[in-house]
């Protein structure tokens, strides 16, 4: 059985890593010779929409996936052609446009911040006097880790912003004056079986995710589960899709979905029973989906842009280091680090460890 | 960071599994093109004494070792020669050879079966004599799995057992009627540190490791590391040993040692808070041990021969499967299956819903 994988970055190398045990070899689409997915599979250099790669991927290729959202709906949709692929194309468009994707959510009846669709900087002004500041603009598409957005805290934050975002259709919402940020990640396989790790709860830095942590909040989980199951449901989903929410007043309110394996669940690879890696694999190829259940107490860091001194990293039990291969880069997510323990108390310790000794440049 | 590893099989994999979330990138010599390490690192396929093979091995690599013992202790000895290689050579001459090994459990003062040299059918005529029925007869050198040996239940059983066995040197040993058989796997560092996980208990199928599955037994325990780690500092070995041990009247018995990762420890891979594989990477490029804490219940099967229901393996909670991606063959180990659970009654249900869909074919 051979997995191919849209894309090349850590995402695909984890996929790869949690393929492998179950006789599953991966092979990777990305126009980058340095993707660091390269060292769990293999890889095809080449763009995203190239016919050749595209056609290359395909050979010896039993399933499609993609480890990334950025990633063009046609090409998924060409793959989808020829070789089952999941998940569906269609919730690639929702996910990767601002817009359609809190439409979505506002059909499904789903709390987000009100928001309008900004086409020009009239519409960016209508919006100012509609939704009131302060908002977020945000652009439509290709934006993440915190790029290509603009807090506007009163109105004449706005002036000129259409051009400063680079005159690309945006969107703007109500900032939310959330309590903290939580994330649900949910898995359907492909007989409509849907599972759910515990709400993760995220903590950014300048907009970067710097440490996730499970939680255990039956009142929060039981509404995260209800609606990205509706979520899972609308899309004829198959696979790890992630929500992220903000929490105010012990109520979620949507703010995004990825339509993949996420960075908020890294920590299921020791953390978890079966982590998101393999439970998007096993739905994907058909398999059935693994236990969500977690596995005594668990957090995660990232390393973001410089490595830390790995010898002492290394020396504090039970952390769990997970390099990706890639060069130090300001902001550049590099790695990312699992903390487990027994008891909280001992996790609280080993985690301030941990925090002693990252040294990350958020550039 | 790059680590070479003599031998290509699922040992070797697995230590490559280990090595990458480390950012080590692994390479593999292994004579058969079919190596199921190359999935998991670049393979050198040549012979293991090809002066060509050791050279490309050696290009790019930083610290060398070996996945089993098999490997000629001259490839290692060259190999020693350009790079640093762990565990050292003697330790490979020691555990190679029946007799060589007996004799340092013997000089450690370590509790062993009484053996002889048999290197002619007289001396095993004497041996008959010397020891009594019943015995073991083995092979020196290059035995596994309970290939290359004979056991003697009465005195004419030896009658031509020399030339039976390949007219090759043989040992005999006292036969043990002991009540069960442990391992205890320790690992010593650069800088003389050692941990151990806790014994694990094996039982065996013709010969060949079935199910293994850590015990807490504080007083075994204790004579386990002691013994151990008198073995790791007599060889001054760096990287993952296992001891094998029988027990009878709450002591332990020397059986034999493998200087390397092994069978019976694979279930420290969800089992264990840092794995037999990740701590044997940790020690051979000199980064601090891991702990070797328990991490809930746990147990691992071997899958021999023939694949069972991968499908109706999954679906059982707590299950993982770590598919070696070789062809089926009698008698051969094509995969593991690791079985967690947070209590003991739990784990027993999950074992025996996995014993059930076991079709091991042992030849």
């Amino acid at each position: 059985m051979k997995l191919a994988v849209v894309g090349g970055g850590q995402l695909g190398r984890m996929l790869a890593q949690a393929a492998l045990p179950l006789g599953i070899k991966t092979q990777f689409l990305d126009p980058s010779e340095q993707s660091c997915a390269q060292d769990a599979g293999a890889l095809i250099c080449d763009a995203y929409d190239s016919a050749e790669g595209i056609e290359k991927l395909l050979q010896g290729s039993d399933v499609v996936t993609f480890e990334f959202e950025n990633v063009p709906p046609s090409t998924v949709a060409t793959l989808a052609q020829s070789k089952p692929a999941f998940p569906p194309a269609s919730a690639l468009s929702t996910a990767r446009d601002r817009w359609i994707e809190k439409s979505l959510f506002q059909q499904l009846t789903i709390p987000t911040p009100r928001c309008a669709k900004i086409d020009n900087q009239a519409d960016l002004d209508q919006a100012v006097i509609d939704l009131g500041c302060p908002a977020v603009l945000k652009t439509r598409t290709l934006g993440y880790d915190g790029k290509g957005q603009k807090v506007l805290r009163q109105a004449s934050d706005a002036d000129n912003a259409y051009a400063e975002l680079g005159s690309v259709p945006l969107i703007m919402e109500s900032f939310i004056d959330f309590e903290y940020e939580v994330s649900c990640i949910g898995v359907r396989d492909q007989a409509g079986q849907c599972v759910f790790y515990p709400l993760i709860r995220n903590e950014h830095r300048q907009g970067i995710l710097y440490r996730s942590q499970p939680i255990a909040d039956p009142v929060l989980q039981a509404q995260a589960e209800s609606i990205v199951e509706s979520m899972l449901v609308e899309l004829n989903y198959v696979g790890t899709l992630a929500f992220e929410f903000f929490v105010k007043d012990n109520q979620l309110i949507a703010n995004e979905i990825a339509p993949r394996v996420h960075n908020s669940g890294h920590w299921t690879i020791e953390g978890a029973q079966c982590s998101q890696f393999e439970n998007h694999v096993r739905a994907v190829v058909g398999l059935p989906l693994g236990s969500c259940e977690v596995r005594g107490e668990v957090a995660m860091y990232n390393v973001i842009g410089r490595q830390p001194d790995v010898k002492a990293l290394l020396a504090i039990a039970g952390v769990h280091l997970h390099d990706y291969g890639k060069s130090e880069r300001a902001a550049r997510k590099i790695a990312h680090i699992t903390v487990t323990a027994q008891a909280a108390h001992q996790l609280e310790e080993r985690c301030q460890q941990v925090e002693a000794l990252l040294v990350n440049d958020l550039g």
